[in-house]
């Protein structure tokens, strides 16, 4: 992609409209009777589509790279996913619905257990059950609601996961973890990397030793390691970058999170992908930017189950006509990276990419799977490609130079 | 491609031959019975020639990005088309055929009319006839030769356009357009951008009031707009870079000014396809890289003319014998960028690319159409890379690093 001061003067708006169906993970590898799921599946309706469009591969980051969900999903919204780096904090908490601000510094907490000589014996606190977790953080909550002049927002997770935000001015992140990573160490504090890190250290600390108090007299969950310390990157919206009013679809907190870093607006829908289309048809007429997001290609994949991904693949499948009912001038399906069920975990394998569109050229193949969107017109490129690709078939980018 | 610098380091002059045909904006789309210019052309000699070729698909700048002739063409000469920016007055002037030098500041102009409280009524002066404007001119030149230490140099275009030169020491870009954009504001006067540009905005203001002062008693021609002002980019020579001795063969003046600004030699050619193979022919002996330029392709696919773009493409493909006569070591048959009857423009898609040598690896195909580049050898690249390419395949390139 051109730089981002380009883009900018080259997009220009138009009614033209752009649907990005990412089915999360949904590349693989040969697996079950060597074929991949996307081979194994039965998509009479994505074959059909992929007669009718010009068919790619894309890599996420770089070839061999596995990407985790934010700088995947970044380079498929057309951001530079090493220029905006998304800290593990910041990602915890899109996951548990919490809305950012840019005075946030969110950081990924464990509660842990540490003896009378302060020495951390567990890091999981004997993995509590989510019900106490949730009486724990409620109890933090209540007791510590500033420090200094920092805001403290605190929500629970999982088991003994938790995310910490402070809200407040100056809280600057480049600050090492407050986490001894190995049982038998001493708790262990922040330290700022970076002066200007400084004052977020000094409060990060002062919490540390806050729920140390608090939790005194708890047996398992008594302290609290802290990491991924970050705040949200500074984004250019997608509407000043691409000049478009994107809408985002899915039923996961960390992907609407997600978009909400690119500035999409958040559409409510519910739990499954027909609930994801009935959503996109009731706002078919707001938005000039539609990106629709199915998990469980991915969850399924990150499991290893196989046949279970392929299910997924069906029933996504079968929402296709209803897309191309709306007769949107872009129709993207991608993934944002690869979750192979032979890796039951993201891979670095290029994602299968399908453009269907009037300004096209159509490619020789009969699936979509990843074998034939290799002989796909638009070959191997970039993620971060997708999106010049998209608004230039939608019309909404200008001739560069004269 | 390598940088410049060590491309420099890499390149070894030789006796062989390469020429680089371009068919202007010759890719397209699926159009006419489904089938583009190039699958919908009768194109024997091109056909038997891909046999016997790499090819490939290459993106003028980058994926999904449309562009001008002047970025598309540097790119296939082998020149960073983002580093070398050419303005759109430079641009107007190569294409008026005028010389320019690196003392040289371009702007292209409009004749507008503005009432008598000095605002602009008509951008374009009632698009007054060429004759008139040539003959505004003329009179504009006789009368302003130079502005204080600068020389002044006119040339009228079509209907109310015209190009003025500013040439002279210490001109610096970096200017605002003299140009209300609309009509019913007032006159504008350009402003420097740059501190460097402050002489220039001086000195094209005080040609704006002097046109003013001469044209005072015209009814539509009394004032004009200047925009895009632009120096010349500094460019190496091909032969600093390449070590070539390159000579170009454009019956379009565009298309010769922007080889001069790679330091082309440009052969004397008449108007037709058949006038450069001529051209071609006689100068075979004195350069050893030729870039012959057909521009009716991309003419009539700027019409949206499906028919003429496929009999020019027929024209062309008679001319290959011609060429293959010559036994050239090398021989390219490309494109700038494409342009599709169906978008009556430029496009973004990639372009067939066909490399006929000695030293290549063959493609199994039997035409020289976008589906069938898709198969070739070279698959997708981008055009900078198609100088090392061309360099290599005439062992101009020394081995890299030891």
């Amino acid at each position: 992609m051109l730089s981002e001061e380009i883009m900018k003067e080259l997009s220009i708006p138009n009614e033209k409209k752009i649907v990005l169906l990412v089915m999360d993970g949904v590349g693989g590898l040969p697996h079950k009777n060597g074929l991949t799921e996307l081979e194994a599946a039965k998509t009479p309706n994505l074959d059909k589509l992929a007669e009718e469009s010009a068919l790619g591969l894309t890599h996420p980051i770089g070839v061999g790279i596995t990407p985790g969900s934010g700088p995947s999903h970044l380079a498929i919204f057309g951001y530079d996913p090493v220029r905006y780096n998304i800290g593990r904090g910041v990602l915890e908490a899109l996951g548990l619905d919490i809305h950012l601000t840019n005075k946030d510094l969110a950081a990924r907490a464990n509660f842990a257990t540490k003896d009378g000589n302060g020495l951390i014996t567990d890091r999981r606190a004997g993995r509590i059950p989510t019900e106490k977790n949730q009486e724990l953080c409620a109890r933090l909550q209540e007791e510590i609601k500033k420090i200094d002049d920092v805001e403290i927002i605190i929500k629970h997770g999982k088991e003994h996961r938790f995310v910490v935000l402070f809200r407040g001015e100056g809280l600057h992140d480049g600050l090492t973890d407050a986490d001894p990573q190995k049982e038998g160490s001493k708790v262990k504090y922040t330290e700022p990397l970076v002066p200007e890190a400084k004052k977020s250290a000094v409060i990060i600390n002062k919490f540390i030793d806050r729920v140390g108090e608090i939790l005194k007299n708890e047996t398992k969950a008594n302290t609290a390691l802290l990491r991924g310390i970050a705040r949200v990157p500074h984004i250019p919206t997608m509407n000043d970058l691409f000049k478009l009013k994107p809408g985002a679809i899915a039923t996961y907190p960390m992907y609407r999170g997600l978009a909400r870093l690119v500035s999409m607006d958040i559409l409510k829908t519910g739990e499954t992908i027909a609930d994801e289309i009935a959503t996109l048809k009731e706002n078919y007429s707001k938005y000039d930017f539609f990106y629709v997001h199915v998990k469980k290609t991915d969850s399924y994949g990150e499991d290893g189950n196989f046949e279970n991904k392929v299910k997924i693949i069906e029933e996504t499948d079968k929402i296709i006509p209803d897309i191309l009912a709306l007769n949107p001038d872009v129709l993207a399906v991608t993934s944002d990276h690869s979750t192979p069920s032979l890796l039951a975990g993201h891979s670095w394998h290029p994602n299968p990419f399908l453009l269907h569109g009037r300004f096209i050229r159509k490619s020789p193949v009969t699936r979509f799977t990843e074998a034939e969107c290799l002989k796909g017109s638009l070959g191997i490129f970039y993620s971060i490609d997708a999106m010049p690709l998209m608004l230039a078939s939608a019309l909404k980018l200008a001739k560069y130079g004269a």
